[in-house]
C-alpha cells in the first residue's frame, strides 16, 4: 500500500493514551522521523464539526447514530489526512481508531463487531494498522484518574461500561495477535514508554 | 411491522417535492389523519446538527464522509421519530429518505448503488417506505427554478449533477416498479398533487 507507517493506541478513557502519544510523536521526530499524530474524533474541519456533536451533553444520539458520526469522522481523517501521509513514507500515530468502534460501538453498545468490522472496512478503505497498542488499565483506575478530570458526555459512563469496553478490547487482542499488543498500563508512563519502544523494535516496525 | 404508512417524496432539487409534501400533509390531516412530516437531512436534535455540517460551505466532507452523515441523521430520524409514529398508527411523510443517498452518493458520486442500499438497511433498520413518489423533472427546469432560491452547497453542483441524480432515480425505479412511481412534476403543482392522491387511493396505501 505505502511506505508509511500506522500506528494505532487503543484502550479506555484514563489509560494514558495521550501520553503515550505525545511520548512516541517526540521520540520519533527527534530521531528524525516525519510524524503526523491523529485523534479520533476529530482531525480534520469536518471532523472537529462531527467531535462537537458526539461531545455535546444536549445531543443523546441511538447507538447507530454514533457509530455512523464516528465512521463519517474517520472516513474524512483516513482519506484526508493519513493516506496521504503514508504514501509520503510518514509515521501516522493514532489515538484512538477503528478498534475503538468495534470495542465501543460493536462490543459495549452491543450493535455486533462483526458489523462494525464491515462498516469501519468502508469507512477506512481496508486500511489496518502496523500495530495497535492496547493500553489496558482496570476500570476502577481509569474512573480514578478520569475523576480528575473535566467531564463530558462519553466520560460519564461510569465503571460498568468502561468495564466492558476493557473486555471487547482483549477479545480483539484475542483474534488478531499478530497486531495487537496488550500492555500493562497500570505502570508508570516511562515504563510503558520504554516496553512500546522495546516492541516497536522487536516487531520491526520502526528502525532505531 | 406497524399499522402506520411511511410515504417518501423523492426527486432532484427544484422538482418541487416540499410542495407536495405540505399539500398531502394538509389533505390527509383534514380527513382526520395523524400526520408527521419529516425531512432529511434533520428532523431530529442530532440531525439538525449533522445538516448544519452538511451544508456548511466552509467544509468539505468527501462523499463517504457525506454519505456517513447523512446516515448517522437518517438513523436517528429512523428510531427516535419514524418508528414511533408508525408504531403509533400515523402517516409518516418524508421530505427524501434513504433513496437519495443510493442516488446521490451511490450512483451520481461513484460509492456504487448496492454498497449504499446495504449501509442504508443498516442505518433505518430495513425500513422501506410504503411508496416512494419521485418527481421527475428536466434538470434544465430544476436548476432555472433553483436560481430563484438561495444557493447552499449542495444546490451549486450544476446541471451535470442533477442530471446524473435524475438518471440515478429512473434506474432506482426500474428496479423496484412495485414501490416506486414515477410522476411528471413539470406540471402545475395542482396537477400532480390529484394524480398523486389518485395513485395512493389506487395503490391503496391510505383509504380515502
Amino acid at each position: 500500500m505505502t511506505n508509511g507507517k500506522l500506528i494505532t493506541f487503543e484502550g479506555i478513557d484514563g489509560c494514558g493514551k495521550s501520553t503515550q502519544v505525545q511520548m512516541l510523536s517526540d521520540h520519533l521526530s527527534s530521531l528524525g522521523y516525519s510524524v503526523v499524530v491523529v485523534r479520533e474524533p476529530g482531525g480534520t474541519d469536518v471532523g472537529e464539526a462531527i467531535r462537537d456533536i458526539l461531545l455535546s451533553v444536549e445531543l443523546s444520539p441511538c447507538p447507530e447514530t454514533e457509530l455512523l458520526l464516528y465512521l463519517a469522522s474517520r472516513a474524512q481523517l483516513t482519506r484526508q489526512i493519513i493516506f496521504p501521509a503514508l504514501n509520503e513514507g510518514k509515521v501516522v500515530i493514532a489515538d484512538r481508531f477503528a478498534d475503538s468502534s468495534t470495542v465501543y460501538q460493536g462490543y459495549a453498545r452491543g450493535i455486533g463487531m462483526e458489523t462494525v468490522k464491515k462498516l469501519n472496512a468502508f469507512a477506512t478503505m481496508n486500511l489496518v494498522p502496523s500495530i495497535t497498542f492496547i493500553l489496558d488499565i482496570p476500570e476502577e483506575i481509569a474512573a480514578e484518574r478520569m475523576k480528575l478530570k473535566s467531564k463530558d458526555r462519553l466520560e460519564k459512563e461510569g465503571t460498568d461500561f468502561l468495564k466492558k469496553a476493557r473486555e471487547g478490547y482483549l477479545i480483539l487482542a484475542q483474534e488478531e495477535p499478530e497486531r495487537f499488543v496488550v500492555v500493562n498500563a497500570s505502570r508508570s508512563p516511562d515504563v510503558i514508554f520504554e516496553e512500546i519502544l522495546l516492541i516497536l523494535k522487536e516487531k520491526r516496525v520502526i528502525q532505531f
